[in-house]
């Protein structure tokens, strides 16, 4: 099995390092969005979209150039299009951020809940895991174990989070009357529980990853 | 054309039976649905979401398990990313179902509309096919063309739920004027149309495995 | 690297025309849609909404064309599951504009945004670079830079889309009293925005054909 794990050993590692840096942007724009659930005026709400923003566009230039990458290499660590699904993957967890910090900006809803701190923490937590699983293909070699350890992080990491959206919804519907307000709540809420099912199907692409070449 | 499909014919054919357990899950999922969608009162509605929620987590464990065989095999019936998909498809259209059932807990509408009843029907109609066709698909033999059928059902019943969804929704927003109960019907009814949507892509995922290897 | 390219020069270029026609569909339905955006009166809806429906089924019809002949054909320009795919995508573009032209008609809301008209405007747009792009793989010959522009343009337009429904929400909810007919328009809105999103889909698809052909 070794033999054919070195076969698959990148020569060539240049997707590795952009990779890790997508993951790190995870990990930045989790830390906003944490700072930005605790604030609750507008204009601080402008200024931490407006790095989140910054953020999702230094992801987007990320995956672009892993396309581009993609497409001027000839040989590649693993099946090309696994790298560009993992990209995608990656991409959409700072997406669904991005997403929910423009909706507290567009919304502007009279006071964030205190689950969206919760939530935006179990993001961090996911951003970790991310980070150290990415860091484990680099090697790919017999980590394979504990890239799977922390898939099922992210896996338990989506069901607390599942956890708190229900509550928080449950709350929401039982008190909140303006109906106008409880769509703006519910809507930025649902935004941050998306992130952690990204972060979530993150992992389940790295477990096919490991199926195929592990 | 023959003895190409003889060379697919599995070797291992470890991943038919849990495959099948998953189709039936979908099976007794439905069922609970359908019981679930009579029973108005909040009691009721708890106990049927406790018996569709210990079906998702065998879904779930189902759906592991399919990823702990992949991984510990060496040669399968067809691609390990093929399974793998199909069984990401029969665990979403679980999902829909649960979400759903969560949903009339979490947000305890007044009272249900008939068509829930009528799209949970549909729903359990999608779980016959499901089944049939992962039947089939087991000894893959020249029933490409059974499957398919199977596929074409899914297809019809979606098209089925779409019809009652839509008229759902008109007398919906003719007639419900409490915006907040609106919202929760809409949401409860759009996770069950889900369910079938979910089952449809399980058709589309058929197809492609037929396209490869049939 | 051409003579690579040579050996996947399509030998049977029979899947180029079914997936010009679905590009196509996307052209005429996105025509169709403008005109529905500018249409306020309930009976135009209706007519206009009856003539998208008819795109979408010939959408459809072009979909399972696409699957019967990646069945019957042993030799295809490229994977088969690309054509899938990719067909799947374009697909999808319709299926949404299908998806927002009902529920003008379900949810008759009492009037639209101009910036309907301005979002349908930029489906065109998506419609044309798709054209384009989809001309271009017929060829597949060292034109793999001019696809790569084609989608870039669909990456920009979604780009645009988004500022539209950006700007058109604020205003929806900074505006608007009345949370049954906000319910309403946000979401025949968010259709047209997710056809735009649909677009840059299949942008992305055809960047994956080409990072593996080109």
């Amino acid at each position: 099995m070794n033999s054919l794990l070195n076969k698959l050993v990148p020569k060539e590692p240049k997707f590795f390092p952009v990779l890790k840096e997508m993951a790190n942007v995870i990990m930045v724009t989790s830390d906003l969005m944490i700072e930005l659930s605790q604030h609750s005026d507008h204009e601080s709400a402008i200024q931490f979209y407006k790095k989140i923003k910054e953020q999702e566009k230094k992801g987007d230039g990320l995956l672009s150039q892993v396309f581009e990458d993609l497409n001027s290499t000839f040989i590649t660590p693993f099946d090309r299009e696994d790298i560009n699904e993992l990209a995608n993957g990656l991409d959409d967890v700072i997406d669904y951020m991005n997403s929910c910090a423009k909706r507290i900006v567009l919304y502007n809803p009279k006071q964030l809940p205190e689950s969206a701190m919760v939530l935006a923490k179990l993001i961090k937590e996911a951003a970790v895991s991310i980070n150290n699983a990415i860091d484990e293909l680099d090697v790919l070699k017999n980590h394979s174990k504990m890239i799977k350890q922390y898939c099922n992080e992210l896996h338990a990491i989506e069901n607390k989070a599942d956890d708190v959206y229900e509550e928080f919804i449950i709350t929401l519907f039982k008190t909140e009357k303006d109906s106008i307000e409880l769509i703006k709540l519910k809507e930025v809420m649902s935004e941050l529980e998306k992130a952690t099912d990204a972060a979530e199907r993150v992992a389940k692409i790295l477990k096919t990853i490991i199926v195929k070449y592990a």
